[in-house]
């Protein structure tokens, strides 16, 4: 077992990597102050992993709420039914949450734990690998609103990230390598050496090998934990975690999130970065391809969806920069390891990675 | 004017005393940082002072949300309005939520901003007395839900509170009154001094004399920020604040909040307190019926509703007991200015006071 700490003074937690670890009863109890445990979960890995959980907590008070799986039940309403049962079951102020899933399950856990009885404990048990290289590390919780993505939320911070590897093996190969973009982004925007390691070893990762997985979960979450202890709520250098974000979302939101996976739109929009890097002349050319090559060596999308057009990119992209502040802000590439964040670019420069397509860090 | 600092570290925030503060434009503009202002205000406080103070924000963009009146409404669908107009009207994060109403607008503003996209900027612009002397300092913010008051929401502190006492000359007589059973409470849980004081001179400020106004507010925010200062988040003696609410809260159950406000409820409750008290040895009889009788000479109610028996009061604060955390602890009084938490007190004495309806503290 591998362990990483997030420093942030008080609110300082450890992160747990390891093969089985869902099992290991006294890893969870150690940070469970109280004698109520609420485990969301939802309908697809209820059946895989709940049981083996609830029966690691024998002596607690143990209530479960299965939610229906997807980013489209993300939002206030579902959020209620996590209530619904705290308050049925009369869970108090010392009650511990423990969030069993994606990215949905844990967001949505983490800011029922930051808003019950204006906050709880919770514990983050994420079983995909995007959940476990990201979005369960860092306090970032919330909910959708009907316009607008993670709209509704807190920062809040776990008790504890515990990180099972086995649950990998159940998770779809579409999604474990959606999972690896973001992996791929660590190495991108400030960890040149991870990004060498992951150009030699990227397919044993994908092989699901115990040690490889370990490996490149453990790094990717001492990246984002170093981030995050720098900027907790993301006034400054936290937003070079949005690396690739700004056209994936675009991306996402012209396909209404219903035909790419969130990592595989980013794994696009980091190419048209390194891109657009290039033709501003911060990035090599040699290094803008090696970032397109892992990244199609991994098995995801290098080349936008063909029928979207600069166009379509602009308009959906200033929308984003309307929600954000006025200005459009992009995270590009000096190196391979060193990413900033940056509003003052050529749009003309832009316009040509919007367009390029095939071309991309050509 | 007068200023009273909340001493919170980097959350610290001025609350400014004053009479006619909402004309003052200077005075709000030095608390917002961006050019975005959403207004959270309600149908009865709207047609009083909402244009008086969009006139003092020229040069903002100014938005608008108004409310139904009632405690009724204090609930995630309708906090969902507000969360509606931000994102119609593009409110980013360096947008300022406005509380402009009683305790209810203030409750569900501050839950509002510290959720909107994980936390924006908020100033409190309390239009009760209640609000002034005590929700709007403190950072308690949050809603209800149908199993329980205030069950979801943040600690959450404003930029600045902003009490304009000129807005209470439009406030109905029984709803300054209630505010001012909170009043009292300062001096009964902390402030020998200022009870001293208000045995003197509660006639003015029922009065609505100016100078008596501003004196009461100032020393009901000094006495509650010293408290909020010490024990933000509730885990000790910010419990002190709850001097009268357990009993309250029985009382406003039973009714199903249709009868008594919560200021008349939380009256009683001190009188039962003081009984409570008394009973137990800790504080003398000449005081607890001081205690009755400045409650009582303020117009305030000092005997529990005729209808609820003492069976009836054991059971509702034992539901209270349940949800909080298993032990029923009450705030008692050792004198006048000194009141602790305890959930060490002999039960048939509280029998007794739950029994003693127009005898107590006698």
């Amino acid at each position: 077992m591998r362990v990483q700490n997030v420093d942030l003074g008080e609110r300082s937690y450890p992160i747990y990597i390891g093969d089985g670890l869902l099992a290991q009863s006294d890893l969870l109890k150690s940070h469970i102050a109280g004698k109520q445990v609420l485990i969301v979960t939802n309908e697809t890995v209820a059946p895989l992993y709940l049981d083996q959980v609830v029966s690691t907590l024998s002596g607690f008070q143990v209530t479960t709420v299965i939610l229906p799986d997807g980013e489209k039940y993300k939002n206030l309403e579902v959020l209620n039914r996590i209530f619904d049962q705290l308050l049925t079951k009369k869970h108090n102020r010392s009650t511990t949450l423990l969030a069993l899933g994606g990215g949905v399950v844990g967001d949505m856990t983490g800011f029922a734990a930051a808003s019950y009885q204006r906050g709880v404990n919770f514990i983050q048990l994420p079983t995909t690998l995007l959940a476990q290289v990201d979005s369960s590390v860092g306090g970032k919780t919330g909910v959708n609103h009907s316009q607008g993505k993670n709209m509704i939320g807190a920062f809040y911070q776990p008790e504890a990230v515990i990180i099972d590897t086995s649950t990998l093996a159940s998770l779809p190969e579409r999604e474990l390598k959606a999972g690896f973009a973001e992996v791929i982004k660590y190495g991108l925007i400030c960890d040149e050496n991870f990004f060498a390691w992951l150009q030699l070893n990227y397919q044993s990762v994908l092989n699901l090998d115990s040690d490889a997985l370990i490996y490149v979960i453990e790094q990717s979450c001492r990246n984002k934990a170093e981030v995050v202890a720098q900027d907790e709520r993301e006034s400054g250098l936290r937003a070079i975690l949005n690396f690739g974000h700004t056209f994936g979302h675009a991306i996402e939101t012209f396909q209404e999130y219903r035909d790419w996976l969130h990592g595989e739109a980013v794994a696009v929009g980091m190419v048209m970065a390194a891109d657009l890097s290039y033709r501003l002349g911060l990035l090599s050319l040699d290094q803008a391809q090696q970032t397109k090559a892992l990244i199609a060596a991994a098995g995801l999308p290098v080349i936008p969806p063909t029928n979207m057009d600069a166009q379509q990119f602009a308009e959906l992209m200033s929308v984003d920069k309307k929600v954000l502040d006025g200005h459009l802000r992009l995270v590009l590439l000096h190196a391979i390891g060193r990413a900033f964040v940056t509003s003052d670019f050529s749009a003309d420069k832009l316009k040509l990675t919007l367009s390029s397509g095939f071309h991309l860090c050509q």
